[in-house]
Parts: C-alpha cells; structure tokens; sequence
C-alpha cells in the first residue's frame, strides 16, 4: 500500500515489543507528519545508544561507562548486592531511590521449560563477586513467579554454608491494594507473614 | 537512573503516540539488548523515510514519488475521488483492494471545538481537483463521529449544484459485529437503513 520505506519504518516498529501493526503505523505515520520534531532526534538518540552504551564487565548493568556508574560509586554500599533478573528490574529498584547497595543482573531466570540452566544465567560472575568483593548480603529481587522462586531458592542453597546473608524481597499486599482485586496466592501469603502491631 | 544516552532513547520512544513510559523502557531495553539487529536497521529504516518521502502535491498521500503512486497510476479511476481524513484512512481503503478510484486528503475535519475550519482542512485543492479533473464521483469516507459527518455535509453542500455526484460509506452494522455490543445509535442508523431482501 504505502512506499517501501514507509512500509520498512513500520514493520521495523512492529518488531518491537508491545507494538502491533496498528500502533506501529499509527506510530510511523506520526513520524512523518512530524518529520523535523521525530525522525532526526529518534536517529540521534538511536545513535548515541548504539554508539556508547555497553554491558558493565562487573554487573551486567548497561551504561556509557565501564564499569557502570553503580558500580564505580564509592557512595553505594559494596557489601550489599541486590540480585535481579533484568535491566528492567534495575531500573524499578532505582526509581525508588532506597537500595543503596549495587547490583547483579542474572539476565533470567531458571526456567526447565524454556530450557534455562545455571549455566545460561550470570550466576558464576555472582559466586566470583561474592569470593572477590567484600559482599556481606545478598538480596534476592527475583520474580515472585515459580520460575523466578526456583531461582532464589538455587542462590540460596548455594550460599548455605557461608557467611554470606541471603534475603528476599517480602511477599504481601502490594501498597494501595485492595484486597478484592488481589489473587488468592497472595493474599495466602500476606496472611501467613503477617506482622504483630 | 539509567545515562543519559538510555535516557534520551526512551524519553524519545515515549513522545509516540500510544506509548507510555514504561512501554518506552521496555522498547529501549529490547532494542539495547538486540544492537545489532534492532538499532541499526531502525536507524537505516528512519533515515530512509526522512530522505525519501514526500507530500503528494495532488492529494496529499505520503509517498517517495511525486505526484504518488496512486495518483500517477493511469489504471486507477481518475473520475472517482474518496475524501479521506487522514493518510491512515488511506491505507485502511487501500488495504481492501476495493477501491480503485483516487484520493483526496482532507488532513481533518471540521471541528469547531478544535478551532478547525474550512481554511485549516484540504478544500481549496480539492475543490480546484473538481474543477480542472474530470471527476464524476466523490466518495466521502469520513469518520462516522459528528465532526466527520458535519465535514461530509459541508462538502456535499458545496456540490450540491454540480454535476459532481456526492456518495458516503454506509452506515450500519459492522460486518462480523453483535448487536449486544453494539452502540444505540449504531443499531438505530442501521435499523433505519434496512434493506429489502
């Protein structure tokens, strides 16, 4: 229907997660209407990314510095080391501005169905940082999905006979929320680690 | 929390419509994580609509040539015109393969809400296609809201003394729609509408 090109910027855009072929032409179709504000600055910023974003040697963060600006702050406390399966998951811990420790991204999570084993994770980097550094406490913001369970409890049987502390994120109600919309599982588990006043 | 590089990226992904903030992390993260087969055909994808694609000077369809494909096309209809809205509208009509006539794009419709006039629209092109095209038929393909219906009837006003034969899509029942899910308005206009078998 529409130009190559145009069909090439929209199926370029539909690769992308979350983006089906109606926003990905609703998306183009954008661009173009507003060539000056959107194509030049999307290429830049593209480019800037491309250009000098790398995977940080020490916690598999992405950054412009190597190591990245986490691990290279002497403010952050190197004795703790909160666990996360993505960058994602980084950046959330982040935005609450509250963990002052750093970071290991494992890059998953165990999983036998999609046939993830140990060796697929950045778990051996995880063991080498805890012999190296000066961890004192490992935090585990792992998933609470089976998969991502299965994969705490295989941290934690790993560090059972160190000194090293393991914890966890709590399980409960999530802050604002309302029981009646809340899945049985969790509200099983809220009241299981319930908390005297 | 993340460089500004990353950033950059996603506060740029986040300006397109239909994608939030986190829709605009996620789409960032993927595309860092895939370098080499997202960013740099996205760029290449970008870069060639920006150099390539033009505004038909006819009737307003985004397109590499100019005058556009369709309107240089000599086995389209040149005595059919459909008034479209948008280029979007356009692409939804040629995704049929049923129309086989030309366009015309008005770029909006009448809105009085919006501060949209006759003078903000496409009409003085169009009316000058009728005047210096052989045009027998206009199509008005509008959307079905009280700004697209108030456009059409603006427009077929303005023939109405001309030889220039003034149709609209119908209005009724979508084909595949239920009646339970179906709006009053939707089922009255199509009730109204009936047709004898």
């Amino acid at each position: 229907m529409a130009s190559v090109e145009i069909e090439n910027l929209i199926k370029a855009f539909s690769r992308l997660p979350g983006v089906g072929a109606r926003s990905a032409r609703r998306i183009a179709l954008h661009m173009i209407k507003k060539k000056d504000s959107f194509l030049e600055p999307m290429i830049s910023a593209i480019k800037q990314v491309k250009d000098n974003v790398v995977i940080c040697p020490i916690c598999g963060n992405y950054d412009t510095s190597s190591p990245c600006d986490i691990c290279q702050n002497p403010k952050r406390d190197e004795q703790v080391l909160c666990v996360v399966e993505d960058v994602s998951d980084l950046w959330a811990m982040e935005r609450t501005s509250f963990f002052k420790g750093r970071y290991h991204i494992l890059g998953g999570v165990l999983s036998a169905l999609d046939g993830i084993g140990p060796d697929e994770l950045n778990l051996k980097s995880l063991l080498s940082r805890v012999d190296n550094e000066e961890i004192k406490e490992i935090i585990l913001a792992l998933p609470a999905t089976i998969d991502g369970q299965t994969t705490s409890y295989y941290i934690a049987e790993h560090f059972k006979d160190t000194n090293v502390k393991i914890s966890a994120l709590a399980h409960g109600i999530p802050v604002g929320g309302e029981l009646d919309y809340l899945d049985d599982d969790t509200i099983k588990t809220a009241l299981n680690a319930r908390k005297i006043f």
